[in-house]
C-alpha cells in the first residue's frame, strides 16, 4: 500500500482529481459555484466551494457502506469555479448552465459545489439539456418554491425549483422534497409546493414514518427516471451543519442523512449538487466535512450505478 | 403576497411585535431580563434577551406544525427588558416580578427571555398573583431545587423552584421535571426535588419510555391547571445549545424539544420562559436560533389555546 | 445624575436614538443600509448595522476629547434599514438614495451605516441633492475609484467614487483619500483615481508625514465646502479591523482613527458613513464597536460644527 | 451540606484531586498524556489534558445513573502530566508506559488523559505488564489497526491496536471495536482489523441493532477478563465533539456514549483512556465537558465493580 | 541546562509555583479573585485568574528588559482563588481583604489576579492595612471612580477608587491614572476624578508627551512611597486585549503596556493587580497571554525591588 | 484591463501561480512544507501553507510600495508541498533540503511556507548547497538558537539557527536577528546567540532607535552577500499575528513589518520563509493575509533585485 499525502498537506482539489478547467472527457465533473448573492439571510456561501474541497482531503477514497471506491470506477476530474458576477444572478446563472453543459456534453455528470441553492436552477437546465425533465430528490428544510423572495424578482435562492419547474426542467411526477420544516410566510408556502406537484416529506413525517419508509417511497418514485439530487445542507440540524445561511433548528442528523443518501444506490443519477455551505459561521469545519461526505456519497452512487 | 424586510434588516424586537416599555392591554409581553448574576459556572446570559430577538427575525410567522400564526390571533408586544441590578438579586427580583405584574394586570401573559433561571420565580409571582398556584411545566438538566448554591443565600439559579414552592406560587401536584440528568452533588438531590412533590422524568427516562408517553404523562398531570412552562436550554445538548451557562451532556436534540413543546398544545397556558442562553458561548447563533424558535412554539401554544 | 439601562439591556437603536422609520423634522438621521451583494471577496456586511447599533449602547454620551454629548445638542433618530434587494443593486441604490433624500429634505445629515461602500454613491446623491457637489473626506484601504470590478457592470463596492465623479456628487477640488494601501491590479489604480482629481494620501504617506499634518492638508482642502465622510473600516489595520470584507495589513490603529477623525472637528460636516462592518468576520466585537466610536465621533463633528 | 468552590474557580486538577507527581499508594490515577505529533490531520490534541481537567470540575461527585460517587469509593489522585517528547514518539511511549507501569504497581489503575490515540499503546503496555493480555473494548470511528500510517514508521495515532496485538497485550478473543465508520483507503482496513480477531461493530451495525444490543455482546465477549476501556472521542459525531482531529460524521449522540460506557457497568475494568481531544477546535468547551464526563463514567465503572 | 516541561503539560498554577492554599512565608502571593458579578457590560472576568495562570507557562523566566528571574529572588507561591459569593460583593470583598490580608501579615505582596475590577478595594484594604494610605499607579481605560453605577449601591466595577479614596487606602497626593479615554456620562466624570486629587493622564496626553515623560511624572509623584499597581487590560487597545468586558479603541498598545510598567522599576512596590480578563472574549488567548506578561513584569519590579 | 476571477474562486495555489510539482525552469518556486511536530506549545502550523495560499489570492498582483508586479518580472510557480513525516523531524528535513535544492538547481529562488520554524534549516542547506554560507535576516520574537530545547534532540524549532550555524550554512558576518523580545530561559539565551556571531537587534532596540536605523544597519551587514530572509510571523505583535504557536507580546505592527521587509529592496536575496502561521488561533484570516503579504513582499524583492 502506498500511503497518499497526509490529508493537511498539498494543493486542495476535491478528492485530489486533477484540476481541469475546460470540458473534456470525463465521468464526473465537479463545479464550483461561488455565489450567495441573493441569499435571504446570512450571506457567505461564495466560500462553500473551496471550504468542500480542502475537508474532501480528509475522505480516504473507499466507501466502506456502498463498497466502492468512486475513483477507481470514474474518472472524476475538479473543473474548479464558475466565473460568477455577484451582481448580476441572470448572467451568473447563465454561465453555470452553459459551462455545465459543456461537460454534459463531453459525458460528465455535473456534480455542483454551493454557493446558495439558486444555483440548481442552471445546473437543472445542463442536466436537462441532455436528459430532458429529470426527477429530483430535494433535500432542505424549505421547499425553495416560493414566487418570490424579493417582490418582483423571480430568480433567488428560494425560488429555483418553482423556475425548473416553470421551464420544465422537473418531472414534476418524481420530484420529491425531504426534510421540510420551520416556519413560513403562510400555509400556502407549503401548499403552494404541493400544487406544484411535488411529492413533500417534512421533517416530522421522516421522524413519524422512518428512513427507510422515506427511501422505500422516494426509490418508488424515481423508478428508473434519470434523477437529479440536490442537497441543500440546512436539511441537516443546525448542531450538525451550523455553517449555512438559513439554519433551522429541529433537523436530519448527520447519520440520518449520509443513510438516506445511501438508500439511493442503484437509481439512474445523473446530477447533484451540495449547496449553502457558508464557511464563515461554519466551526471546526463540521459543516464542510459533512458537505465534502455528502458529496462523496453522491460520487459513491454514481460509482455503484 | 408582501414580503416582510429580510430578517437581517431592522430594528430587533421579538418578530417585530411593536416595542411598547409600558404595561397596556396585550395579549402576550415578550419581557426580557438579562441578569446572570448568581450563575454558578459560566456568566453571559444577560445578553440572551437581545440575541434571542435578533434571531427571532428569521421566523417567518407560521407555525406549520401547529397550524397557526400567532401574530393573527394574538396581540404581541415586545416589553423590552427590565431594567435589573446586577449586584442585587432581591431587588432585581422585585422589579421583575413588578414589571411581569404590571402586564399580567393589563391581560397579557408574560414570556420571560432569560437571563438565568432565577428569573422564573419572580415570573411565578407575577404570575401566581393573578392564578393562584400554577402547574408547572420545566424542562432542564438540572432539577433547579437546590436549598442553597452558596451558603446561606436563598436565590440563585439553582433554587427556584425550591423557593417557588415555599411561596406557594407552584401547585406540586402539577410540576413536572422533564429532561433531568447528569452528575450532582449527592442522590439527595434528586431526593429533594421528589420530596417536595416534583414528578421527575429524567432525560434517560423519557430516552426508554418515549416523547409521546411524556407528553401523555405530562397532559394528564396538567389537566386544565393554569400551567407556567419554564424552559432551560440547557435541557438541549450542548451540541445543539452550546451557548449556554452549564452545559450538560446527554441532553435532548432540537427536534425531540420541539415536539415536547408541541405536544402541550391545548393546554391551558398562562406564562412561560426561556432561560440560560449565553451567547458568547454560542457559535453561528444556534443556540439563539432554538432559544427563538421555543418562544415562538410557546407562543404558537398561547394561540391555539 | 440618573444612571441610563446597562449596555447589555434594552431594544438596540444607535445611541437609543427613538426608531423614526419614516421622514420627520430632525438633525441627525442614522439609516442603516444592510446591503452587501456587490462585494469582491468576504460577504457578510449586511450585518453591519445591526452590529453597530448594539455596540453603540456601550458609548455612554460625552465625548471627552471635543468635549461635548452629541445628544444635548441634535436631535438625533435612527430612521432603520432601508428596505434593500439583494438581487438589484441599482434598484437598492434608489432606494437608499430616495429614503436618504427624504430625511435630508425634512433638515437632517444623514449617518449611512453599511453594508458594502457602494451604497455611500446614493448617499451622496441625497446629499448632493440639497448641497450640489460636496466635499469628501474618504478614508480607506482602496481607492474604491476602479472603473468596475465585474466587465461591464458600472456599480459595485470598488466604484462608488468614481460613479460619483462622472454623477458630479463630489466637488474633486475637496476629494481626499486618506489610507491607500496594499496590492492593486497595476500602477494604472492609483493613477486613474489621481486622474480623477483626488488628494490621494497613502496610508504610508500618513505614517512618513504623520497625523497633524495629514489633518491640516486636509481641512485647507475642504476649506467651508460642504463635506461628507466616508470611513471604510478597512482603512484601519485588520488587527483593530477585523469584522470586514477585503481586510489589507498596514493599516491605521484605532487611536490614529479617532485623531484623524477629531481633526476634522469645525468642518462644515453635512454627511457621512461608516461602511464594510462584516460581523461574521469580527470577534469580540472589537470592529463593531470601533464603527460605533467612529460614527459617535462623527456625531459629535456635527454638534459641534 | 458544605458547597465546594464554584467549577469556575481553583486550581485545575481533575475532579480536584490532589495532584501526586510519583506514584504512591491510590485507586485511580489520572494520567494526562499531551503529545499530539503523529497525527494525520489535524493537530492540538496536546491540550486535552489540561481542558479536560478544566471542565471535571463541573462535574459535581455524583453519578445519578450509576448511583455511585467515585471519589467515596475510590483513592484518586491527579498524577499530572508525563514528559513527553514532542519529536520522539518512541521515547515519549516510552516515559508513558514506564510513569503508568509505576502507578500501576502501586496498584492503582490508570486513567489517560489524551494526546493522540498513540498514547494507548504505552499504557496498554503497563496495563499488560500487572494482568497480562487484557479484554480491550475500542470506540472509535477509526479502526486504528493499521499497518502504518506514514510507510516505514510503525508507531503513530492509526497504528496502537496493530502493535499492542502484535506485543500481546491484547486477548484478542476479547477485542471488540464500537463506532466505526467513514472511508478508508480501501476494503483491506477493515479486514485487516477483523484478521487480527477483533469484533467490529460499525457505526451503522450499532444503530441497526441498537444500543442494549451492543452492550449485550460487548459484555459477553468481556466476561470477566479484565478489560481496558479506549475511548477516542471522535467515536462521538462530531456536532458533539467537535474539538478532535480526525472527525467523522455519521457518529454517536453524546447520549449513546454516555449509554454504551454504563453499560459495561459490573466488568473488570482495569485500565482506561479518553483521546483525541484537541481544544483549539473545541467550541464551548462541549467535546472538553464531554470528555470528562466520559472520565468521570469510568471512575464511576470502577467504583462500581 | 535542565528545560522545564514545556508550556502545555502539567497542572496550571502561576509561573509553576507551589499551590499553598493557607497564608505562610512567602514574598508574593498570587492570589485568584474569580468574580464578575458588578460587571456594566460584558461578564465573563471570572475565568480570568485560570487563564492567566495557564498562559503564565509560556513565560520561561527570565525577564530580558529588567535582567531579572523574579523566582531566583522571591520566593513565589499560587494561593489559589478566593472562595467568592457571585450574589453579595460585600462578602466577596470581605473575604478577599481577609485572604490578602493574611498573606500581607504573612510578609508576602500579594498579586491580585481579576477578576473585575471591584477587586481591587479589598486588595487595597489588605495593603494598607501594612502600610497605610498608599500610592496608586493606575493604568485603565475608565477612571473607575464614579459614585456608583447602579444608583444605591456603592460597590461595583466602576466605584473602587472613590471608595478606597473614602476609605483612605489611597494617598492621593500619589494617586496616577494612566489611558483614561472614551465616552463618559459627562463632563463630570473626569472633574470628580480630578477633585478627588488624582493626577489623570489621559490616553491622549501620554500619546502626546510619550511613555518617557509619562514614566518620569509617575514617578516623581511616587517617590519612594509605598505603591500599589492596578493593571486593568481594558488600559490596552482591544486589538491587544479583546478578552475584556469594557473594550475602549484607542489604547495602549501590548509593547507601550510593557514600557510603562517596565519604567516603574525601583519603586517600593508592595502590593498589585491584573483584573478585567475576560476569556469568553479572548482569542487564541492574546488578552490572558498578555495578562500574564503584565504579572510577570510586576513580580520583576518586586524582585529588583 | 482584463479582471482576474474574485479571491474568492478558483483553486488556491500560490497568486494562482501553475501548480508545478517537480523542479522545472522558474525563477521562484513557492514551496509549502506542513510541518509542526515538534514545536513547544501549541501546534497547527502544519495548516499555515494551505491558508496562506488562500488569502494570497486577495493580493491583486501589483506592489505600490516597491512599484513592480513580481508576476511580470519572474516565473513563479507553486511547487506544493513537502511530503513530511510528523514522526520523523531528521527524515522530513532531508525530504526538504532534497526537494528545495532540486528547484534550486534548477535555477529558482525557493520560498517557503512554513510550518514550524526548524525548517529553515533544510531550507537553508539548499540554499547554501548553491551560493554557499549565506547572509539571513532573521525576523522573530525568539533566537532560536538554543542548543536544544528537548534534552538530547538536537532538531525542533528552538534551534534551526545554530545548527544551521554549525553546518556552516550562514555566515555569521551577515547574520542579523530582528525583533527579539520576551522572557527565556535565562540571560544565557541572548550570550549564546551573540557567541554565534548574531547581530540581535531587539524590539526594543528597533523601537528606540527606528525602523530606518534598524534598516541601513541590516543593508550594510549584509552588504552585496547572496542574503536569505526568514519570517517566523511571531515577530509581529500577536494583535497582528494571533494565529501563531508561541505568540509574544510587545511586538512589530503589520505597517512595521511591512517597511522592515521593503527596506531591503536591491540586496541580493537568494531565498527565503514566512513560517509558524497555525490557522487553528487564528481569526478573520488576519495572520494568514499578513503572511501572504510578507510573501508578496518577498517576490516583490526578487522581483527588484
Amino acid at each position: 500500500m502506498t500511503a497518499p499525502p497526509p490529508p493537511f498537506a498539498g494543493i486542495a482539489t476535491f478528492l485530489r482529481s486533477p484540476h481541469v478547467p475546460r470540458p473534456e472527457c470525463a465521468d464526473v465533473a465537479i463545479l464550483g459555484v461561488p455565489f450567495d448573492a441573493s441569499v435571504s439571510y446570512r450571506s457567505g456561501s461564495r466560500f462553500g466551494p473551496r471550504a468542500i474541497r480542502e475537508q474532501s482531503l480528509l475522505l480516504w477514497g473507499y466507501n466502506n457502506a456502498l463498497k466502492v471506491a468512486p475513483a477507481e470506477h470514474l474518472k472524476i476530474v475538479d473543473a474548479g469555479d464558475v466565473d460568477v458576477v455577484p451582481v448580476d444572478i441572470v448572467e451568473t446563472h447563465r454561465r453555470v448552465a452553459a459551462e455545465a453543459a459543456g461537460w454534459v456534453g463531453a459525458g460528465a455528470a455535473v456534480v455542483g459545489l454551493g454557493g446558495e441553492h439558486s444555483i440548481s436552477l442552471p445546473l437543472l437546465r445542463a442536466c436537462a439539456s441532455k436528459h430532458g425533465p429529470v426527477a429530483v430528490v430535494h433535500f432542505d428544510a424549505h421547499p425553495d418554491t416560493w414566487d418570490y423572495e424579493y417582490p418582483g424578482y423571480p430568480y433567488s435562492h428560494g425560488t429555483p425549483f418553482i423556475r425548473a419547474i416553470e421551464e420544465k426542467l422537473i418531472d414534476t411526477a418524481a420530484y420529491v422534497q425531504i426534510g421540510i420544516r420551520g416556519p413560513t410566510y403562510g400555509p400556502s408556502d407549503y401548499a403552494d409546493a404541493l400544487k406544484l406537484g411535488c411529492r413533500m416529506m417534512t421533517r416530522d413525517e421522516v421522524a413519524e414514518r422512518g428512513i427507510a419508509a422515506t427511501i422505500a417511497e422516494t426509490r418508488q418514485l424515481v423508478g428508473d427516471r434519470p434523477v437529479y439530487i440536490t442537497f441543500d445542507v440546512d436539511a441537516v440540524d443546525p448542531a450538525f451543519a451550523p455553517g449555512t445561511g438559513t439554519p433551522e433548528v429541529g433537523g436530519f442528523t448527520s447519520h440520518e442523512a449520509l443513510q438516506l443518501l445511501r438508500g439511493l444506490a442503484g437509481l439512474n443519477l445523473v446530477g447533484a449538487d451540495v449547496v449553502e455551505v457558508a464557511p464563515a459561521y461554519d466551526h471546526a469545519q463540521i459543516t464542510s466535512i459533512l458537505a465534502a461526505n455528502l458529496v462523496f456519497e453522491m460520487l459513491s452512487l454514481l460509482a455503484v450505478r
